[in-house]
This record gives structure tokens, sequence and C-alpha cells, in this order.
């Protein structure tokens, strides 16, 4: 059993206020967990069935507190509507600056507030190969349960850095291209898009604001045939990166 | 105030078997409402804020219930944490037999069980301007709530098929390729893809089935470049089909 104080402590990481306080955050799931205990990232607690703990031994090194429990009290504490195999409770890591020069193509996000969305997007960033993410204050929280569960484990590998997005734009090196996805932007197939630069991407229901939109030198539209209105943000993302990469 | 057979009448709509005993499906939140409205689709029941109804009184036809409800009605009534506009009971509309005449790109999912996917696919479908989609019979329900939610109107075009996938492709007709996702497929950057053929897209846990996987004449890869496993089937979809249509 898990003990109540603990229990409370699991559940007070949910808000983002108590993850900011405490510079840890939550991660469930089999997958997850297990690539948590391979990455660099110091763990608090393990909570664990007997059967995750058997398969994955060796991963379970000294350092941080093992509890063995069961299905049911993973569910209790966590966020998933099943967890058969791990809980978590790790420590943020330090974000180190943004270097424009080791981020030769740079993905920011304007008011990305969907927790599922951003989890998919960083997911999608993360095959692509990138190793930031540039945020607007305003979006989804990159330490949310929701976020990390839809990363399938890419939260790992991906460094989130949430600046004011207009500020950081205006202060970017000479030449540096912006690129948005904009209904009446230029059609993606038509152009030849090379890695280089930022590529920005708004909310699924606003678009990128009027103060970001201003800096954006190449607004991007991918055509479509049939009478849908707009995509995903988390689809046109992976739609864009692959036009990027493509000829890369 | 809803009454209760009604509430009950909802609820019950929230189920697979009560769906296919009623002929029967809702649709919740302003934008899936107010398209449905605007759409060849025979309504039972329409529960809508004083708001929604003055806002889109030209929509509202006779031949349906009408009663004005609150938001909080609303809430208690649907499955969306908050609508403030409407909840429509509507029919399902009679699905002809499948013609391969009219469909010569067909979209067909293996397993793809999660109403959340499946409703972005429709979606990436809609955009795409395909008219039909075809589902393994082990696929989420097209008339899910949540299917419906994530589509954002696209239900409205795009006709469902749910067949046995293995017996269906093999009565295709001659020289139709049918390509499938996989990991070891060929790069899809590589081949010059025309939207002419089957495209099957298999659950993200299990991939395309061992039976399917037998008819596929053309494996594809998406090309990545870090370290994440896999992709969202979604995304994936997406990434596809704006490889098969960007030359077309």
């Amino acid at each position: 059993m898990i003990s109540k104080g603990l229990l409370k402590y699991i559940r007070s990481l949910q808000i983002k206020k108590y993850r900011v306080l405490h510079q840890a955050f939550t991660v469930e799931g089999e997958k997850s967990v297990a690539e948590l205990l391979q990455a660099d990232v110091e763990l608090e607690t393990l909570l664990a069935t007997d059967k995750f703990l058997q398969k994955h031994t060796h991963l379970v090194k000294k350092g941080f507190q093992v509890q063995t429990v069961t299905e049911n009290d993973l569910s209790k504490a966590g966020s998933m509507e099943s967890n058969n195999a791990a809980l978590a409770i790790a420590k943020m890591r330090p974000v180190p600056d943004f270097n424009w020069q080791d981020n030769p193509f740079v993905l920011a996000l304007d008011e990305v507030r969907d927790p599922g969305n951003l989890g998919t997007i960083i997911r999608i960033a993360d095959w692509y190969g990138l190793s930031s993410i540039v945020l607007s204050k305003s979006s989804a929280d990159f330490y949310n349960q929701k976020v990390i569960a839809a990363t399938m484990g890419s939260f790992l590998r991906i460094t989130p850095h949430y600046v004011d997005l207009g500020p950081f734009l205006g202060k970017r090196p000479q030449n540096v291209p912006v690129y948005g996805a904009a209904l009446e932007g230029d059609n993606i197939h038509k152009l030849s898009l090379q890695p280089q630069g930022v590529l920005v991407m708004g909310s699924e229901s606003h678009g990128i604001g009027p103060e970001v939109m201003q800096l954006v030198t190449q607004p991007l539209h991918i055509p479509g045939r049939g009478k849908a209105e707009s995509l995903n943000v988390g689809t046109a993302t992976a739609i864009l990166l692959d036009n990027f990469f493509r000829n890369a």
C-alpha cells in the first residue's frame, strides 16, 4: 500500500505549481518508466508491480526509494486509467540556455495549450532528430502527466525552452528564416524546404498570434483537397517536418 | 432541465450496443453540431443553450425536438468536460456497398482501436479529399462520441465501411497495389507515390496483422533521424497521405 503522505505528494505533482515547487514530476506506464530508468535522470521514488521489477531488475539502481505495489495502487495514485507496471517520481533536469549554434533548425510552439497535442509534437520532434523545442509561456507544461504520457518516452530526448516568443524570434541571428503554418501560406509541395531556421506552429483554434506572425518570413500551407477546415496541430507539425527533412 | 428518460437515452448512446439498437448517436460542441445542422442527416433531438439557438436560428428546422438547456445540463448529459453550446442526437446514415470504381485510393485501418486516433485519421482523410474509409471490424466504432468529437465535423463527409480486411483485400480488382506502413518498408521519400490503390495502417502497438501483411505489395517506411521508436498512427497516416498526394 502507498502511504497517505506519498499518495498526496504524487497527486500534488499533477498540478504545475507543485511540480515547480518540488522540481519533480511523475512518469507512468511500462514503456515510459523503463526508458526513464535507462536515462540520465535523477529519480526520487519508483512504485512498481512485482512483475515490472522482475522484468526490469537490471535497471533498478541505488539512490532512490523502490516500493512494490499492486496495479490497483498504481491506478489510484496516477492519472492513467489503467497501469499494470510502474509509476516513478523523477527530478526535472536543469535547462541550459538556448543556443542558436546547436539548433540550426528550431521548432517553436505559440500557445499550444492541449497537453495531448504537445506530447504528440514532442514525439514527432524526436522522430525527426530535434533535441530542443521552444514554447511560448502560454503553451502546455512539458511536465504535465498527459504530455509525458503522449511523448511515449521522447520527453527524455527533447529539452523544452519556455520563452517570450516574440522577443526570442526578434533576437535571432541575422538571415535565419522564420516559417509559420498559415492557411494563406505558400504550398509546401511547391517549395524545396531545408531544415534551417525556425518553424512556428500556432494553436489550432487561434493560429499564430499577431505579434509572432509579423516575424514570419515564409508562411506555409499544407494543400488539402477536401472540405475539412483545418488539421490538428500535431498532424500539421508532422506533415511540415516531413516536408522539411525529405530533401535534407 | 433534461428529463430522466432522455438523460438515460443519451447516456445509453455512449455504448455501441445501444447505438446499433437505436441507429442513433450523439454529437457535442458548437462546431460539430452547427456542421451537423447543415448536413443531410436526420436528427432526433437538439439540446442547446439559448446562445447557441440565437446564433444558429437559421439552421434549426422542423422535424426534430428542440429543447433549451443550460451549460450544466449539457455537461451532465454528454461526455465532454465542458460544452457551452449544444448536444444533438442524430440518426446513422445507411452505408452503401463499397464500390472500388468510386474509390481509386482507399485508406484501410487494421485494428485501430483508439477512438481519438480514429477521429484524427477521419479528419486527415477528409483533408485529403477521401470520401470513404475501410476499417477492420476490430477497429474503434465510427459513431463513438470520442471519435465524432475528434473528427471536428469530418464525420459528415466520410463513409465508414467495416469489413473483414483480409477477404476484402483478397477480392480487390486485379493490379490494385496494397501499400502498408511498416518499419522495415521502403523509404517513402525515395518513391514517387500516386494516390491509387489501398493504404493499410495498422495499430500502433501491433502494426498490421499477419493475414493482412501478406497482402501488402509495397511496404512503406517514414524515415526518421532521432531515437523515437515509432510514430502515433494518426501522425503516420498524415505523413503518408501527404506523400501520396504531393505528386498528384
